[in-house]
């Protein structure tokens, strides 16, 4: 018994290791977060082959769910599914929100989908609410890089539950992904199916490892994140009146301009 | 009091006034509602300037708000505030939520923001839930034309209550509006500021009268219509577990398909 309690234990810090996760959490009812998206795909942090014109650099809509451990919407390493490669390639999303409700109705793996506006630049913010559950605390989401071949960043099984209580506020650094549908090295390659499907994987500045990658820089050891996600737990007294935007600026960019 | 009563009944089937419905609203509670936005913007429906490349005709994100009739998003003949503004010209909706969420912290007339995911051609489907509420049964929306200069198609402040009942389905044919912001006849237009700034005009098979309109079809009467909203009350069994999608097709552009 105790020896499965410090496994699990082990596993709730392990973020890539979702499993059993849910199980855990005792917090009290619903909890709204508002999640908060920003964009960090500027020129001067990614400068080789920045989209400039049609389209210039952008982001699609974000769609996202919260769930338990029974469903998940994406991992690494693992093939996409079909409505995850139409998300990336295209960013078409209702395939993969017919994924989600199947999922849902047949193994109430699901509690809510939910979507925020695309943004129109590479930097820029987009927001929405979203509701989890104790047995649905994990959120996941996808927003694909426009324009791209399958190119998204997104966040895999997060766990909002921590034992008996919700997380107040967690933000997490977005690195670009390759859905492995698309063989595509650059932001503007056309359209060239991988058959057979490669997974996930993740894009670095030296993998894939050719000069050709819009993401290749051999100076760096790392990307700079492409994006950050915030996830902000509302008050009972913000809860069903208007969608409270927690004192952010009035233009999607002001943030960035002064972080950067 | 009987005329006013009575007058008050005019002014309830007339869509296009808002004034004082909303406060005749006796209906239950809170109703939750799926939105289904249906893009019929097909080459064989519009084939005139039907843009195929970079971008294909597609909609954006689709951006929507439940309130009373002291709040506004958008209204024909009057002018577009500046977050329809760059949402009708770049799909980009950070000013519009905003001035939404001020709207609802400062006089209360907004119940909540919703969105639906993008949809990458001019035929297919998306959908989301949205909540309304007895003192904010009116639902307003926008989704952007793409490629456009500053069009949209959308619904301003359609009331979901009928007296003490909330209404089971409604389904509105849409026609594109011009928001007066963005000088350019055709789909594919530059950029090029409208000054000063038009009020938001519907864009008909003659009007505006020239024929490098993208939507001037001199032998039609009307416009075929260029999308559809359907709204749909959900059962109290289908809350809060899961998004039901109402049996709808695997395909977002199935129904579409078998309609044409």
């Amino acid at each position: 018994k105790v020896i499965w309690t410090v496994l699990v234990t082990i596993l709730g810090y392990a973020s890539s290791l979702p499993v059993g996760e849910d199980a855990l959490c005792t917090a009290e009812e619903l909890a709204k977060y508002r999640i908060i998206f920003t964009g960090k795909w500027s020129q001067t942090a990614f400068p080789k082959q920045y989209p400039l014109y049609r389209p210039p650099a952008q982001w699609s809509s974000l769609l996202g769910v919260t769930h338990s451990s029974d469903y998940s919407m994406w991992k690494k390493n693992e093939y996409a599914s079909n409505g995850v490669r139409d998300f990336a390639e295209k960013g078409e999303a209702w395939a993969l929100m017919k994924e989600i409700e199947e999922a849902g109705e047949k193994i109430q793996s699901v509690h809510g989908i939910f979507s925020a506006p695309a943004i129109s630049s590479g930097t820029g913010q987009t927001s929405t609410e979203l509701e989890v559950h104790p047995r649905h605390p994990l959120v996941s989401f996808v927003v694909r890089i426009v324009p791209s071949p399958d190119w998204f960043v997104g966040i895999d099984s997060l766990n909002l539950c921590e034992g008996d209580h919700w997380m107040d506020e967690v933000s997490v650094d977005l690195f670009p992904y390759d859905a492995g549908t698309d063989s595509g090295f650059t932001f503007s390659s056309p359209n060239f199916a991988t058959i057979p499907q490669d997974t996930v994987t993740e894009i670095t500045c030296s993998s894939p490892n050719h000069p050709a990658n819009s993401f290749y820089y051999p100076k760096l050891k790392i990307l700079p994140p492409i994006a950050q996600v915030t996830m902000v737990k509302l008050k009972k007294s913000q809860l069903g009146l208007s969608a409270p935007f927690i004192n952010l600026p009035a233009k999607s960019n002001e943030i960035i301009d002064t972080v950067s």
